[in-house]
């Protein structure tokens, strides 16, 4: 049983709203309280991902964490959309609509320019779903049942969806603040992927998608930085940004604990859901 | 350790739509279909309840307990009104409305007529919102803070909220259908009643919630069956029906299993939420 890492006693955080302070923050500033939730919230100290990275998942806990996982994959880019859909500015519809690309991906030029260009650039092009989808295929998944989302915990859906409903029902800054939590995914992603080839040899060849991951991510989060400190004009706003990213914080967190209660201890996958078979590996 | 007593090894059910066979069922047959989802996915089998029910929780579990289910009773009126916003039919709003007074309850009405009432009358009206604060109070927990949603696990909002997006997206015959689950609440709120008496003494004088909903609900469940069995008009409609009850298992599951792990075993609550005090009752 992992210990959990992370002790937070008093309830700080969520809900708190705006503080009195009405002082607007340097970018600096906010920068330091971004990364401070992140210390805080962010699903790299969560226990499921602990034992990730120290090989003490089976295949079976795999799989249900890539079959799960691929439901927040699959809907990343309608979030997108939804932020496209919000944005009143071409110059941002412009910027944004690189995430919808980069998780769908773009095979209809990739296949036009197939003959030209090398495998590598039409891999490139296959969108972050695919490649998820070889990750779990790479489990051992079979890719049409975990398209289906047959088995996928009910707690992943609603969690998943709240982000939706985050994007869908707050202001547009706090739409493009939940984002923000890919300020923290790089080094995850590093640590990741070497932890991942050291324990479990047999994923190495599903890694595409946090490979990509290591250059998109980065360059997202420095628009969505810049763009939350130039489109707050009240500290207030910052205040309600930094909100966002909390919860959609949470809703990471969620997910895996989701997972460990399924799947880790006590083990209770609820009615329906994915069923790690007998025999492990 | 409670043991699971469900063990549902298929995944049957979630996402199966509707049945190749087109023949309409019957009222009874239908009455079959949505018992057997109650069987095997209602909440009167969730090991937090088979606990609390054989007295094993403590108090601070039981506080956990009645902090996140408020939020799912504040949002049982907005969840209504919602469905009220979709109804065309006067009739069917009229004998809707019913839920969002049993809730909010009826204050204005009852302050007017209070001189000549029982108290048993005004108490009648205060709404289930304010009973179940009573019963939160029975616990020892501060209504203002149980109001203010402070330390309400993510994952309770994320199952709830995904009742709200329910009734707001599907078919108006499915936000009705997802209310069915009140076909199976009198008997567990029967038991329930019983062994809080027996085995949380304490929490005796919280209880008038529950006598509420003993006669509510099942006027409630017969309403909203006849409404599906004589709204439905195609097989595929009965089963999409049949789905949404389905799903709506799921979300009140999904809260039991939030509060399992994060106050009973590992016993994890995520950063920001409540925390039971270390002595216990």
């Amino acid at each position: 049983m992992a210990v959990r890492p992370v002790e937070t006693p008093d309830a700080a955080g969520r809900n708190d709203g705006p503080r009195e302070d009405a002082r607007l923050l340097s970018l600096d500033e906010l920068r330091v309280r971004l990364r401070a939730v992140g210390e805080e919230r962010y699903h790299h100290q969560h226990p499921f991902h602990l034992m990730m990275h120290e090989g003490r998942l089976t295949r079976g806990q795999l799989q249900a964490w890539a079959l799960n996982r691929y439901y927040y994959q699959s809907i990343i880019p309608i979030k997108d959309a939804i932020i496209l859909s919000r944005g009143f500015d071409p110059a941002f519809r412009r910027a944004w609509r690189k995430r919808v690309i980069d998780h769908d991906g773009d095979t209809v030029i990739s296949r036009a320019t197939s003959n030209a260009t090398s495998n590598n650039e039409t891999n490139n092009n296959e969108g972050g779903i695919k490649r998820w989808l070889k990750l779990a295929e790479a489990t051992g998944l079979n890719a049409d049942y975990v398209r289906a989302g047959k088995g996928i915990l009910p707690a992943t859906r609603f969690a998943v969806n709240e982000y939706l409903n985050i994007v869908r029902s707050r202001t547009l800054l706090e739409a493009v603040a939940s984002s923000l939590t890919e300020m923290f995914s790089r080094d995850l992603i590093t640590l990741r992927m070497e932890k991942l080839r050291q324990h479990y040899p047999w994923l190495a060849g599903g890694l595409d998608y946090f490979e990509a991951r290591l250059t998109q991510a980065p360059e997202d989060a420095a628009f969505a930085v810049n763009y939350v400190y130039e489109n707050a004009n009240t500290r207030v706003e910052q205040e309600l940004a930094i909100q966002a990213l909390r919860d959609k914080c949470d809703i990471l967190w969620a997910q895996l604990d989701a997972l460990y209660f399924a799947y880790v201890q006590p083990g209770w996958p609820p009615p329906g859901a994915f069923r790690i078979e007998k025999v492990e590996a």
